[in-house]
């Protein structure tokens, strides 16, 4: 029996070392993601009803319904998430990850990432900055104008640009891994990449000079603008890894504020969840963690995909934002070893002599060496309409992989 | 005694930390360079004749009279060369550097940097980009064609975009630092950091889509494009070091392929020179140490301002350009720290705890220890013509600072 695991879980993360996931387009969400309907809003993590949802979650889903047009004010909206006409659903279930929130409406722009090894896709928003921003809850007026923006200008530029080329996010993934970022909470150098990758394209197109302008200066004032791309990379990879018979490696790991969910290769589309933790970390002048929201959002697809905390030995630089020392980050990448089936020579990090990140966590490791996997995150306000309010590390609870070793041994009778 | 030199390296080195080097714009040489006439090439390192230069250095000084059509081959260039009719100096004695043979002719461009605090200015060419180039010693037609884009394209472009505003070049470094680079042999952040900058300022111009679109692939193309904005910025803060009375610390290190030379703050213009050092490193396919010229360029003032070998531990990726282990990165700015006088807090390390770049060689303590400073390098074919071959590392030589120290003893008494 073991030796069936090995194996299963040998070919599952093959499939994520051979994935080559490239930025094919973007479209409007309801164009492009599978299932996605007019009254579909998505969000981060495992299910979740609306009256269970975080702070947060209440907020950007407002913020996404005045951005709609379906709501003049929170209250509004409110009412209308309440009358049960909008269906919520689990970005994940719609090959799509969300940061934080991780809110997606039927306009949204929508990157496609295209895994040309296989053929799968998968989909993201555009990354809109950090603070009060609507996938932290956010939801006033300069929010919904800068989606609008973003919308209007930032979308039909980006969707032209694509057009002339598709832009390798392997690639600029390992590059920006010697450059000091983990591609979670860190994607300066990424971002300084895709901006060098875009700019040639968007100067083929007809645009005008002032409208590429606009764009690079958005894209070069947010250092966080590629995790909305490394998140559908890392998605685009990791569904390779789903529905292998016997595999016990982790597909996928997701909060909504108020559960952590993590799904098992071989255990199909069930969710296995525990309490969302609260995160220690660095604030915001002003704020502290009891404002603070359990863990939330899709991004620790960048983890269960061998980035993030899985490859903070890339990123010393991090700690500034996060907290920690330069060593805790060394150590933090040597600790998920311990719970991985192997390395990822494409993703290499200087530090470790070069050795590949860790990628794909198995679940039985996780339970033998009591071991949970290391996350870089971000921190939202408890409260809806404020925001961001700071960064932090946070693990995985031990309850998750519990309770779904539990249904392995069920199914498979070990 | 010892007190007026401590005094005098406090304020030799709070001098580097203090300066504010920016990128003010972009001139040709004979309009900008002091001491530049029709009849003047300058060359990296120390003075040096006609007859006692390296090959490669030959090879760079005949390509830049045929591209000042001065020449019509190697020959023709010889001949003049040795006619007397030129005169060979020094960059750094025109505020100036050059990487690797360093050559600079009067119509080449140049860029000019601007140490805001101190008003004072350094010069540097445009980085042509590795291999056959002509600063390693090539000279063919295309090496030639390539400068003439630069100067026709390239260099209009970057002048009028430097119209807009200056770039900050501090700024970009401290960043690079973060980022992997050490801003000697590795600049892939610093080159990315900068072409987001200059790209905003060239959507600002006239100048036509296409135009722009080929100035961002010549820059994205060359990760060593930063190289010479590094080079003339880290020149700008240690020419404020010179001349302080007493004080002993290296305001230069310089090499022609002949010889190694360093300048001592308290001891004038004066050169202490000894033969240059061979480098060991990695050699492109096909070449061996055999081939290789010793170690040759001005490129060792980012040494000297605390940057290239002094700061290997913010950059592991590079040995893999240049040899060594990223534990021998770490340990090569740790050892670096027992012969400089402080930390530059604005070019800090994340991997050492966020410690700043060892800052201000002291002779006396490279003398009391025996240790010398540690630098990275680019390694030349031997022979004009062929260009670069491999990178490397390599030490300055003892002698240089034995020859200093003698010459300070002499001029204080000490």
């Amino acid at each position: 029996m073991i030796d069936k695991i090995k194996e299963a879980n040998k070919i599952a993360v093959e499939r994520i070392l051979k994935s080559k996931p490239v930025l094919v387009g973007i479209g409007r969400a309801i164009e492009v993601i599978p299932g996605m309907d007019d009254n579909t809003i998505l969000h981060a993590g495992p299910p979740i009803s609306w009256d269970r949802m975080c702070g947060p979650m209440k907020g950007a889903i407002a913020g996404a319904l005045i951005y709609e047009g379906r709501a003049e004010s929170y209250k509004d909206a409110v009412k209308l998430a309440e009358s049960g006409e909008i269906k919520f659903e689990p970005c994940h279930h719609h090959s799509t990850v969300g940061p934080m929130t991780g809110v997606v409406s039927p306009s949204m722009p929508v990157f496609i990432i295209e895994n040309e090894t296989y053929g799968n896709r998968a989909f993201c928003t555009m990354n809109e900055g950090l603070g009060k921003v609507l996938r932290f809850g956010a939801y006033s007026e300069d929010v919904i104008e800068r989606l609008k923006w973003m919308e209007k200008t930032l979308y039909p530029a980006l969707k032209e640009a694509l057009k002339i080329a598709k832009i390798d996010l392997k690639q600029i993934i390992a590059k920006a891994l010697h450059m000091g970022d983990e591609c979670h909470n860190r994607n300066v150098a990424a971002t300084s990449l895709f901006l060098s990758e875009i700019i040639s394209l968007l100067l083929c197109t007809t645009l005008e000079k002032k409208v590429i302008n606009d764009v690079v200066r958005f894209i070069k004032g947010n250092p966080h603008f590629f995790l909305n791309l490394s998140m559908p990379t890392c998605k685009s990879m990791a569904d390779q890894m789903a529905g292998i018979e016997y595999s016990t490696i982790v597909t996928a790991m997701a909060r909504n504020g108020v559960e952590f969910g993590i799904r098992i290769s071989s255990l199909g589309d069930e969710w296995f969840t525990a309490p969302a933790p609260m995160p220690k970390g660095l604030y915001f002048p002003g704020y502290s963690e009891k404002d603070a929201n359990p863990d939330l959002g899709d991004s620790t697809i960048t983890e269960t995909a061998g980035l993030g905390g899985f490859a903070m030995a890339a990123a010393p630089a991090i700690v500034q934002f996060t907290g920690g020392s330069p060593k805790d980050a060394l150590n933090a990448t040597r600790e998920m070893r311990e719970i991985t089936v192997t390395e990822n020579p494409s993703f290499s990090i200087p530090m470790l002599d070069f050795r590949g990140t860790p990628t794909g966590i198995d679940l039985l490791k996780v339970v033998e060496t009591g071991i949970t996997p290391r996350i870089n995150t971000g921190i939202a306000h408890k409260e809806p309409g404020i925001g961001q309010i700071g960064a932090g590390l946070v693990r995985a609870p031990m309850e998750c992989f519990k309770k779904a070793i539990k249904r392995y041994v069920e199914k498979t009778g070990v």
